[in-house]
């Protein structure tokens, strides 16, 4: 019920512009497609690639099944000739792009498709769901993991998005440098490491509260967090402290001006002996709220609607554009949407110290390059075989370097401009 | 590879506060949770339930299947008993709640779940995540209905969320009252008309536009949409006209000044004899730039980001919260967070003409109601059986009537209060 062949997962147009295609003789011409951002969504810095990992398998799997051929020949969208073409269809063609955990900026090719017209055409939809979603998630996200400066945030986010974006999202966050996820599923498929321990229905469902958290340390030990504000705050640590002792876990709020709460309950904890119990808060955290926190004795964030929702943002503004037919570039001219023609390829420059000063993209041949600088793509299809990518822990860890090899200015959330200039040379 | 079984679609603590309800004996108690939203994001005059069928299909088929459970057991998410309880698990309670298409406001309570406590509390995220996708979707969708003033609207943002939303954006969209979708699988699955004809991309495939033009027109034949931006709009259309003579259905404009370029436009078909062809805009479509066009000569509006993503509210703010425990209302009273208790009924108040003046909602038994009245609840799962939902057409018909039964300024596109005002009388 709640699974679907990715190959419906695509605008109609793509199949009726590979009918016409096939008709005509232009299917097969030689095709290269690129997707880049325009721009970064107002203000923002930087963007952070997500979503290649899980786009591979997707595409691994791109088959027009039966049942899809079925419905698209009912419904007349296609005709004969273009139905067995779809039946038939697989990859064949190569991808490349910037490795998940790289940052891009306006401009940037983050992904290169290059095949026939048809066969790179019907996978524009999912290549671009895919990477607006996972993108925009990971980028809010990591601007999370910048104000929370070093302390670990719960991605939370499950109940406020689509069900499947919910796993989707969790693995983005992760991504970003969230230490955990809620989503069970996330868990199951990516590895992720998953929290979680009772919720206000659990102390409501029980006769009082001290009755809910006695429930709680008994099957969960002392190693939990007890939820302490169902009722009253300092009252509910009293109850926590009295029923688990000095060594509980952590205490959680999720509610009221968390600010002067942090200080109250850590003060309170503090006078019962409980000098190691960590305070989580969580409750419409986003990055400002978790910059604000930033001087409070807070252990642990738990960031639900702001991570999921890209933080303001919740599409990446990726776009799909076609830049290359039999090797010669094209463009279009439409207004404010202008393309520049031509494969790109893209280094960025770096000063010997290690920061990111520049992305240079030359869009005949590859650039000049120096010791400093990187080429930032790779292959992730070649030939039509999904090449071995990274570990998620990996694509992780190179995002973190990644934030700490641009100019310092690049990390501030207030609104300003990419974090480093991109120049775009473009076919002579 | 795309699927999960929905029942991992849920966060951890829902299984470890089952765990420890098991183990002491408060798991069977008899419990009510309802959803509802404390707010409306800023300014919204009403909200849209969507969601609900897709949400039981989902429920029908929550069970723990052994890999889910394997999963638990070597994470050390859940000991023995619960895994065996997970097993065993099915819905066996009931589900209530207001109709697809039906309104709601701040504490409406659209859904009600009614078993024990831990049949139902495991159902949580799923039902949120389905709930705050969709009605989010379709509020800002019925929003650029509203502002489109009857004509149609082509939901084309799947490439703009996740690869699964998109299919369950399309059929809010719809719900909402769109007229078609760019989406195959919301097509396939729900029975959505859709639609699409051709991007950039094919035309710049092609030698020059009129090569284009001729190649879409040959395979599609005239009734179809000519995208006339690529290099420059008048010689599109120009090219247009010459391809397919004036009585091609449609060109679509997706860049630029589209008050401006829908009048030139209107005046040079007219001028070519082309009276009859209609013209699509899309590009940054949201109910403010449909408002803006609606003095202009467009027949049709194509919405992408702004509708998948509920047009600046991506999630409709939707809590799940326990407030009845063996017949006992239970309220908590975080701050800015408490509950109401009891199990609310909710009847819809209307003048004898129909026009909706107040929703009264109640925690104790029936709300008087008067001939005008409308109850709002129906049931949607009787002893853990989905009972049988209305077609979407007739959910989307129900929501047209909805909107007309409000007073005129609950459809301004301005920020407001909620439409009606709410009464929510608490247990005494």
């Amino acid at each position: 019920m709640n699974s679907f062949a990715p190959a419906l997962m695509t605008d109609q147009y793509e199949l009726t512009m590979v009918s016409a295609a096939l008709k005509d003789g232009t299917a097969d011409r030689s095709c290269v497609f690129e997707v880049f951002a325009r721009r970064l969504p107002t203000g923002r810095r930087y963007g952070v690639v997500a979503g290649p990992g899980r786009l591979m398998e997707l595409i691994r799997d791109f088959r027009f099944t039966d049942e899809d051929i079925d419905f698209l020949r009912r419904a007349q969208i296609v005709d004969e000739s273009t139905a067995a073409w779809l039946a038939a269809y697989r990859f064949t063609g190569d991808i490349d792009g910037y490795a998940e955990g790289e940052l891009f900026f306006p401009g940037s090719p983050i992904m290169t498709v290059s095949g026939t017209f048809a066969e790179c055409v019907v996978l524009e939809t999912l290549i671009l769901s895919v990477l607006n979603h996972d993108c925009a998630v990971a980028t809010g996200a990591a601007r999370m993991v910048t104000a929370a400066r070093g302390r670990p945030i719960i991605e939370m986010g499950s109940r406020r998005t689509h069900e499947n974006a919910a796993i989707a999202a969790a693995r983005s966050a992760y991504l970003a440098g969230f230490a955990s996820t809620s989503n069970l599923a996330a868990g199951a498929k990516y590895g992720i490491p998953t929290t979680g321990t009772s919720a206000h229905a659990f102390t409501l469902l029980h006769d009082d509260e001290p009755t809910a958290f006695s429930s709680q340390v008994a099957a969960l030990g002392k190693n939990t967090t007890l939820l302490v504000d169902t009722y009253d705050i300092a009252q509910g640590i009293r109850n926590a402290i009295a029923v688990a002792g000095p060594d509980l876990r952590a205490i959680r709020i999720d509610s009221g001006d968390l600010s002067v709460l942090a200080q109250h309950s850590r003060e309170l904890l503090d006078s019962l002996g409980a000098t190691e119990t960590k305070i989580i808060v969580s409750g419409d955290m986003d990055e400002y709220a978790i910059a604000t926190l930033a001087a409070e004795p807070v252990d642990m964030y738990g960031a639900g609607t702001a991570v999921v929702t890209g933080s303001g943002a919740p599409t990446a503004g990726l776009v799909y554009k076609l830049v290359e037919v039999d090797g010669r570039p094209v463009v279009k001219r439409s207004e404010n949407k202008a393309t520049v023609g031509g494969r790109k390829t893209a280094v960025r420059r770096h000063k010997p110290t290690g920061t990111a000063t520049e992305e240079i993209i030359v869009s005949q041949g590859v650039p000049d390059h120096f010791p400093n600088d990187r080429l930032l793509q790779r292959s992730f299809v070649a030939a039509g075989e999904v090449v071995d990518q990274p570990a998620l822990q990996e694509s992780r860890d190179h995002l973190r370097q990644c934030l700490i090899s641009i100019p310092w200015e690049g990390l501030k959330l207030s609104a300003g401009d990419p974090a480093i200039p991109v120049t775009i040379v473009p076919t002579v």
